[in-house]
């Protein structure tokens, strides 16, 4: 194998998802959702099908989708986007996040990474010919859930090679929204390096709890040129096999990741955009498809959040405090790695030794978080595990019947 | 943009499909059908709709497809093929040839390339990092169809830094199949260099014309092992949105693909994994879909062949010379410079200009050979303009309308 891959053989998904399979698990682990697509999002791949929309298509994304997300983000970020140059269509937001490196990225270039993070960002960025310069959040003390910006060491990791700057709100796996006040700080660094593009991964935007609001960096002191911020109808209309994501923003970023795009995959999957385009439409009118769509998939993952508070909270098979998620698909326990099977403990960090023991002992799975920290932080992850809110609700009543 | 991608941010079908599209032409250009898909194709995609297989899958494909591709690649190439370790599904074979490049070239190796080249290979090969080396084909005679391989110059592009070879066969845009012979001499050449891991890009497999007969170099002097043979469910089902493609080969380098494609796209499009599953049998099964589904489509290619080269050879419109292709979805004409518009040789190499011209005079767009040619050989292609085969015969009554 190469030697830019070799690093990265191993994921945490071809682990986990297996050994549930395997095991016959409830599966909390991988963030896909256990329950079917809405009515109106079958019904538009159905339609699409029906319209012989088989073939290769525009490569930015055909028509019919870029103006529909055109207008949907465009009400949103309260401006006219326009479609032709405004988004780039992708597959699924983990293509484009390749694209956006390839395309933005040479040798020894760094890349400014939010740490923990999803575990693409730092292989992307080394398969680009980049370096990753991470920046830990600060970990909240016992007892609390905040994770908090530690804005010194982000300012001092930006230097003359820096070519990126990469966020992911709602994070995963912390489940952390960042709030008004640190993205204006965020804004406040980043316009001292004006050559600096922005990636903000907000895939999980429309899923925020109680009085948490989803916010964009692009709206912040005008970044909105330089910034690609990218969502996924695979976690929006829980689709995620259907591997359709985009980015918006300025048209000059918006071109850079097509381009790349061209190399990568050519097009996105046409039948699929279709029935996106379709379905961005319905969601948006209410005579069409649901009375608000939007709302109601954030109270479904509302409702699974308080479900399954409620039953880590109250468990006795083992030692975890459950803490409270801003936004997004999961939701942390924290363990104590002296509660931990021995056994499993000489195999593994804490979290992957509880994950692993869970899976295989109780059939629950859920993701060792240690696996989104770099080798200089992942100490912190050590502590926490990652459940899923994306799972069907008789998932949550059977994980209950096994640990309440 | 990235210095890497700064050579590759012109395609030829970013010109040409937007410029068909334009001039309202009758679009030859771009390999895309013009007819619909066959009805099981369409069923096969509404059965897998209603199924709800909607969510990620399996990264090296859902276990139905790698089933029905080991079975139906395990006759072809008369092995036992496992499922499991043999076959690597990809977004399309432009993700799968990208990953493959990823995942076996490093910065400064070399790639050793069939030079003229569908138009991948060399941007993907330097995206890894590597270095192409292309070797040119032999252009046939005044009057006569073949190219032929230059095995010396061949021998002599192989050195240590060696790592990928890539062949194309049937080839795009020349219509070349690799004869027995050739084949034999090119793997007789691979025994040299144990190392060498070997791409085959046999995405037209099924379109053999005449007493042609598709082969493989995977089943030469037992190069199984190393070698990726590609094709794809757009070309085979005439789906070219849905983006499946799959490579067979052994199990080391279909687990390198794997790997590079978990942080190109992760898994391919779900939904459309299972539809092809299901044509896959389908086409196999002459209960179920047609009495011989692979007979049948290379028919109508040979069909739209003999059609064309008929309208080409008897239009007064222009002078052109159709060449007789062995296999594949393309014919070329050859074209004589001092025929061409000097209003449009000004700004562009023949085969540009005649192409430019007929799109926007003519309402019929083909694609320039050059676009396929390294630097040192594109001369070679200036002579040569490519039409599609796979469009729908009212595209060919509607062109013999104009030509004839
Ligand atoms: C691409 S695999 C993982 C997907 C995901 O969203 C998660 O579980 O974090
Ligand atoms: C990916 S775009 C071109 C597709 C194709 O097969 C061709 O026309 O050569």
């Amino acid at each position: 194998i190469s030697k830019k891959l070799e690093p990265f053989q191993y994921t945490v998904w071809t682990e986990f998802t297996p050994l549930a399979i395997k095991n016959k698990a409830i599966n909390l682990g991988q963030g896909f959702p256990g329950f079917p697509c809405p009515d109106f999002v079958k019904e538009s791949l159905a339609d699409a099908t029906n319209s012989n929309e088989n073939q290769y298509s525009r490569p930015q994304g055909v028509p019919a989708l870029v103006e529909e997300i055109a207008r949907h983000y465009g009400k949103k970020h309260n401006r006219v986007i326009n479609p032709m140059t405004e988004v780039a269509v992708t597959e699924g937001a983990t293509e484009g996040l390749l694209s956006a490196f390839l395309s933005m990225v040479d040798t020894g270039d760094e890349v400014v990474i939010i740490d923990p993070s999803f575990d693409l960002y730092v292989p992307q960025t080394i398969l680009a010919g980049g370096i990753p310069k991470l920046v830990s959040l600060i970990p909240p003390e016992a007892g609390q859930t905040k994770w908090g910006v530690d804005f010194e060491k982000l300012e001092q990791a930006f230097n003359e090679k820096t070519r990126v700057f990469v966020i992911n709100t709602p994070h995963n796996p912390l489940g952390k929204m960042f709030s008004s006040e640190e993205l204006q700080k965020i804004a406040q660094i980043l316009e001292k390096w004006p050559n600096v593009a922005i990636i903000s991964d907000e895939v999980y935007e429309h899923i925020a709890f109680n009085e948490n609001k989803h916010l964009s960096l692009c709206d912040f002191s005008n970044l909105w040129e330089r910034t690609a911020t990218f969502s996924s109808a695979g976690k929006i209309f829980s689709v995620t096999g259907w591997k359709i994501g985009w980015a918006v923003g300025g048209p000059e970023i918006m071109r850079k990741i097509s381009t790349s795009h061209l190399w990568t995959t050519f097009c996105s999957n046409t039948t699929c955009q279709g029935a996106v385009a379709r379905s961005l439409r319905m969601a948006d009118n209410p005579y069409m498809g649901f009375p608000d769509y939007y709302q109601w998939i954030a109270n479904q993952y509302s409702r699974k959040k308080e479900i399954l508070y409620e039953i880590l909270s109250n468990t006795k098979k083992f030692k975890i405090e459950p803490m409270e998620p801003e936004g997004g698909f999961f939701l942390l326990g924290r363990v104590n790695p002296n509660d931990i099977d021995p056994k499993y403990l000489a195999n593994g960090s804490p979290d992957f030794a509880f994950c692993r023991w869970m899976t295989e002992n109780l059939k629950i799975c859920a993701i060792p978080c240690s696996a989104f920290f770099s080798p200089q932080s992942k100490h912190l992850g050590h502590n926490f595990v990652r459940f899923a809110l994306c799972k069907d609700y008789s998932e949550y009543e059977a994980v209950a019947r096994i640990l309440n």
